[in-house]
């Protein structure tokens, strides 16, 4: 017996219901599932006050959907699953989310300190590794299952005291390296066999280190201090050297200023072997040499700078600035180390993101409840998207990066 | 009328058998529709003999699936589209197809030459350029359609020869940059108006350029000469300084031996300021400055290199060999460039990749019809996955990069 059109006639009125009824049911549950689609040009923007991540790509730049229910996500980060379907959001109320990009869903979401500082995820894409304040020292999970799978308290001293951590990042192999801002110490810990974390800890690193970032190469690691002047750098291809302390002279007349304020979401302004500071409390953006980690330059800019962020081809750095500069984003040519452009692109400027290719940079503009998105070559306004008080930018393409 | 479990029971017989046939038909359709999933950790293998590409994951480790019909895959490659969803294939009989990585089938494919040795995908990927040898030139074609819509022959000197086209790169912007090895010329082609293309001519670049990379920045366009001794370096920065030749007294000796074998699959050995490059005919891979492009070092290894590939933190560069030392590779230490492990992965291996950020290896051994997988960190093999002849192996993640 074989389905014909004329079938369906042959039925009876409720037969005919039925049937369409179970079409109509199976139509809408493959309507359900997910559509199949890349997602090498996705992009979340984190709505900071109502704890929603907008879905948006760049191929057509574009939102695409909502996810919602993610707490306090004021001074949130995310890090991307390896295969970019997923992403874990660290919140600052010490939430950790797991939010599925293709069926736009909260997947899992657990509460797993009182205060923390973002996170990391390891290079095998297998652990995540949250700096927590309170109480203070790392907590590792499993991607998979969100299950705790080593929990490595920051103590120092004689008395045992818990220092918060800070400025954490993978490093290559299994494992995570970060700050102890109270104990002034840095620690790598190696999750090669996750039952057994073995940590190494470099005392005497500086004081206060207040936040940190690793080169895209997973070599250097360099902590902002804020208890005094200069930067803490660790070259991980030689650990064994110890922390050695840089730009001690930076700003030494008044060592309660913290020197450098260092990108809170990882921003990393490395082209080719200049790193571009924000020097904080001044109007100027420092280039040191990574090959000798001294001064190359002080360029002057707007206001107080926040990020300074490479294009990907590394010929342009782009900077923001904090309060009552936080209107504008400039933009330094890195041949000329040089201002040679100031762009508006709304009121209280959080954060900037270039696609992986550098075509494109997307930038969240709080106040004017948008997210701007130009083309570097010419500069120009491509679209503004709509969004609820957006922060960070977090392109898909950090799935594929070391320390990102 | 509402659906209830025994309203099933209540239908005729006829009724129930095409009630349960159009659910089996609905349920087939939604099988038949690609299951959703992160493009992240997607890698194309080459299978050359069969026109066949493997469709892996670099997660589990396996193989997912073959797209088929591709041609003539001897000397193939590959691009990804900027979603990741789509990779487009480059074969030596000048056929130029279009797969999609979830349905696993081949989209489109044309003809478009008789004769081409690679392409490259624009920076906002809505262009792709085939370099061909026969007739010499670049066509350019639309990532959508696969429509044509820029021809540009080589033509040079005054006859109108036209002159095959080798070593062909995207470059930041809407454009690309390949070398005439007949004419011994750079061009750069922007495409920024695609009716209106405008090609900018570096004549006297050196003899016989027979193939070239572009830096992982897009700042250096490096070609290998063929006609004489030395490297053609073009600083993308700085066009008008003009073309100038490096390494010269390198082998001028014997001027009719090819001095360096370029990478033929663009593989790029830039760790940190240094690149590792092949040279032909001498078991020796050659290390260059590139803020000065001058030697630094000769590293002896156990033969002729063919592919010399940076790990992506940069600690360490693989190499693979021409016959007869074709089965095994040797592991250069970056820090103190000295081969500190040799590796035999099969019989005829002839390329390698890295997962994006380094903690796997894939190499495939032609004869033994292997992909081999190792762990960066251990140097273990991880897994083989059976492959017809595999050739090249492509990571979804040069979605993401210039140059790639």
């Amino acid at each position: 017996m074989k389905w014909t059109p004329e079938s369906f006639d042959r039925m009876k009125p409720l037969t005919r219901t039925l049937f369409a009824a179970a079409l109509a049911a199976a139509s809408l549950a493959a309507s359900a599932a997910p559509e199949p689609r890349g997602t090498g040009d996705l992009a979340l923007i984190v709505e900071r006050a109502t704890g929603r991540l907008i879905l948006a790509e760049t191929s057509g730049r574009s939102a695409l959907g909502r996810i919602e229910g993610l707490g306090d996500l004021s001074h949130a980060a995310l890090v991307y699953s390896r295969d970019q379907r997923f992403a874990f959001v660290f919140g600052r109320d010490g939430g950790l989310s797991k939010v599925d990009l293709l069926e736009r869903a909260l997947v899992k979401r657990v509460v797993q300190s009182g205060n923390s500082i973002g996170g990391a995820i390891s290079q095998d894409g297998r652990l995540l590794a949250v700096a927590n304040y309170e109480p203070g020292g790392i907590k590792v999970f499993d991607t998979e299952s969100l299950e705790l799978v080593a929990d490595i308290p920051a103590e120092y001293g004689e008395a045992g005291a818990r220092s918060k951590v800070v400025g954490i990042a993978d490093v290559p192999g299994v494992g995570f390296i970060y700050s102890l801002f109270d104990a002034g110490e840095i620690w790598i810990t190696d999750l090669g066999d996750p039952a057994q974390p073995k940590t190494r800890r470099f005392r005497d690193a500086g004081a206060q280190p207040y936040d940190a970032l690793i080169s895209p190469d997973g070599r250097w690691y360099v902590a902002g201090l804020f208890g005094e002047p200069g930067l803490a750098v660790l070259d991980l291809w030689h650990p064994e050297a110890g922390v050695r302390k840089v730009m001690q002279h930076y700003a030494k007349d008044d060592p309660r200023l913290p020197v450098f304020k260092m990108p809170h979401l990882r921003g990393w302004a490395l082209a080719g072997r200049l790193a571009f500071l924000p020097g904080i409390g001044r109007h100027e953006v420092l280039v040191l040499d990574t090959d000798t980690w001294t001064e190359v330059k002080r360029i002057p800019v707007r206001g107080q700078p926040v990020f300074a962020m490479a294009r990907p081809d590394a010929r342009e750095v782009w900077v923001n600035f904090a309060h009552p500069d936080n209107g504008e984003v400039q933009v330094i040519d890195v041949p000329s180390l040089a201002v040679v452009d100031t762009l508006a692109p709304g009121r209280a400027v959080l954060h900037m993101e270039f696609t992986p290719r550098g075509e494109q940079a997307w930038v969240s503009a709080r106040d004017d409840d948008r997210v701007v998105v130009y083309d570097t070559r010419t500069r120009a306004k491509l679209v503004e998207l709509p969004a609820d008080k957006p922060s960070g930018i977090f392109m898909s393409s950090r799935a594929g990066r070391i320390g990102l």
